[in-house]
């Protein structure tokens, strides 16, 4: 196969990046697209088409002469492997090179076990899912992981996560490569899933929040496109932001009246055991409040409005179009989201709140697993990564 | 000149932003960090060269044969229009391609004088200037506008700004044209401080927020190097998320137990009032803190840990690596600043404030009108304006 340059890699990886879309296009098209030279993309495509990413797909719309030929993503090319590593249960896919689940196992597996157990059942589930396609080890492309609470971005280690024992600085990213030796991306679950939460809802929207409210509370920001991490990869945490009603309810964080320690599937499962009902999880909240309990439907109402005062902070600063409520809790429906827009609907601005829309999350609990498969596709098909481990090894 | 075909815009475009760091660099060097072939290199040098956009700055070092020249951004080539409207003061000036401001006229105008007045002030400032350093109005290549109110960037118009009667939704860009036939970028004039701030002080900062502490409270946030402005332009409206001492002060904004209501140089003044003293601006605020009034330090104290209070969510959201705090009552030095350090340092998570800094803006007052004529330079120069407005005529 032809040398790739240091000065083409980049742009080699953009023509793959516009075919992502998995759209046909002619090399005429992509010329026009990019701007680069016809005979720059006839030898790009000729590179990627060697590389199996991308196959022709029959004829384009004849201009005269010979019919020019179309190329398209080959989506079946390479896979990634996606894995959501909750709290007490962990789900693994594999993904096409499109974002689209080809197979999924979930099981009960604790993250307080530590890194050795959960992620060698990580690596391990990933091989029997290989296996049960009849995919070889050397079809992965790359590695995506969600971890339950705070991860600096850049090196793929949790940082100070309250709820994950023996974690702390573990290098997730090294462990991993040990088993797949391709590039490893590790981020916290709520920022995977709103990128999988656009992927499958919110595809033209460059402005979206996906807030989780679960056994924790934190959110997920796109702002112009892009997942905003921060400086160290801590952007959207507003579980341990005070909010007025607060007091001195203890958090898990060490701090005082986080709006965790408020509206959370714990926190307010915690309130109606206070109130004398049998509420020992988030779950038996959502189970109360299907069966019509008013304490239970209350209870809920207010921490929406609780998680709105923050939400209407961060509609100040953001100005997002879309706010998706997932995780578990927002399986008990529009009483959460209804507390939530009374707030928010309140007290942000007109102008941010013009056509803002505060929504349901659609891909669910799916949205984190097709998350860290975006996020493993985004990365592994970078630059320097499509020069050289996306590469045939023949 | 060579015609510019649709598809090379973007890319002679970018090989200008990348000499807008003033350093010298050879053709060589050019190819090798835009990875595009010597020969379109060439050709496009050569454009920008007869756009007068680059000249050549000597020979760059020989590696053997013939040396190889240099080229650099002339930064005197074009001008731009830069204003910061502010609510009773008003500052234009004239800056080169480098956003260095070459001369300037600072005047008390009334923002709710409405537009006419006030942006007929602007057009005749920036004609006095221009004739007062003898260069053609046909150097302007844009104009910069900072507002002190909510700006819908995409369209120049404010929207629904409170101490601006007269501006709702004017056409601002519009009738800039009328003056002066170039781009018009109108932006609040919170945001533009934080180009203007990360210019002067914080250049390789990728997540600053810029913090006005004036009349009023905004925040301008610059994640991952860009601007955000949301989708409708309102990001970083700070001044009207409720505190927790907010209780029911009206807000100009309608709302009660807005920041602003609480901890605006207007704010501390009134509730200076109530304790008998004479202060009625933010000015006379600053006075007395200078003075050492332990009343006012107390107040100022306290507005710092207001605004704490919502920067704590902030840094939650956001994770900057930088805090500048400006506008007017930043004159009154630590105490204001102490108050913020208190509450963020207290509430907000590890991992967000392990490498935060809380600082007072460097660029001070200058911060809006230098971030204008970023703005203008950033904008005038994209793909379009420079294989169009920016070709010169002859």
């Amino acid at each position: 196969m032809p040398e790739i340059s240091a000065d083409d890699r980049g742009s080699v990886s953009g023509l793959f990046q516009l075919l992502r879309d998995g759209a046909p296009r002619t090399r005429a098209e992509l010329a026009k697209q990019t701007g680069l030279a016809r005979s720059t993309i006839a030898t790009r495509v000729d590179m990627l088409m060697r590389m199996g990413l991308i196959v022709p797909v029959g004829d384009g719309v004849s201009t005269g002469g010979r019919p020019p030929s179309q190329f398209a993503l080959n989506p079946a090319a390479r896979l990634v492997v996606a894995a959501d590593l909750g709290a007490s249960h962990a789900t693994v896919a594999l993904s096409d090179l499109t974002g689209a689940v080809l197979v999924e196992r979930a099981e009960p597996v604790a993250i307080a076990q530590g890194p050795d157990v959960v992620l060698s059942w990580l690596a391990e589930s990933a091989r029997a899912l290989l296996a049960e396609i009849g995919r070889a080890e050397s079809d992965v492309a790359a590695v995506g992981i969600g971890l339950p609470g705070p991860v600096e971005f850049s090196t793929g280690r949790p940082f100070n996560p309250p709820i994950m024992p023996g974690w702390d600085r573990f290098d997730v990213p090294g462990w991993m490569r040990e088993h797949f030796d391709v590039p490893v991306l590790v981020d916290n679950d709520v920022n995977i899933s709103a990128l999988g939460e656009r992927a499958v809802a919110w595809h033209d929207v460059d402005h979206l929040m996906f807030v989780k409210v679960a056994t924790g509370i934190g959110s997920g920001i796109i702002s112009d496109g892009h997942l905003q991490r921060g400086s160290r990869g801590s952007a959207g945490d507003i579980g341990h932001v005070r909010v007025a009603r607060g007091g001195d309810a203890p958090c898990t964080c060490g701090n005082t009246g986080c709006l965790e320690a408020l509206a959370s599937g714990t926190a307010i499962a915690r309130s109606l055991r206070e109130a004398g009902l049998d509420a020992q999880s988030g779950s038996d909240v959502v189970d109360l409040v299907k069966r019509g309990d008013l304490t239970a439907i209350q209870a809920v109402r207010q921490a929406g409005r609780d998680i709105g005062e923050v939400l209407s902070a961060s509609v100040s600063l953001l100005n997002p179009s879309v706010i998706a409520i997932g995780g578990s809790m927002a399986r008990v429906g529009e009483h959460l989201i209804a507390g939530v827009r009374e707030v928010v609907y309140t007290r942000s601005m007109p102008l941010a709140t013009e056509r803002l829309a505060v929504v349901q999350s659609t891909a669910g609990a799916e949205a984190a697993v097709i998350g860290a498969g975006i996020l493993a596709i985004e990365h592994a098909l970078s630059p320097r990564v499509v020069s050289t481990s996306l590469a045939p090894t023949a």
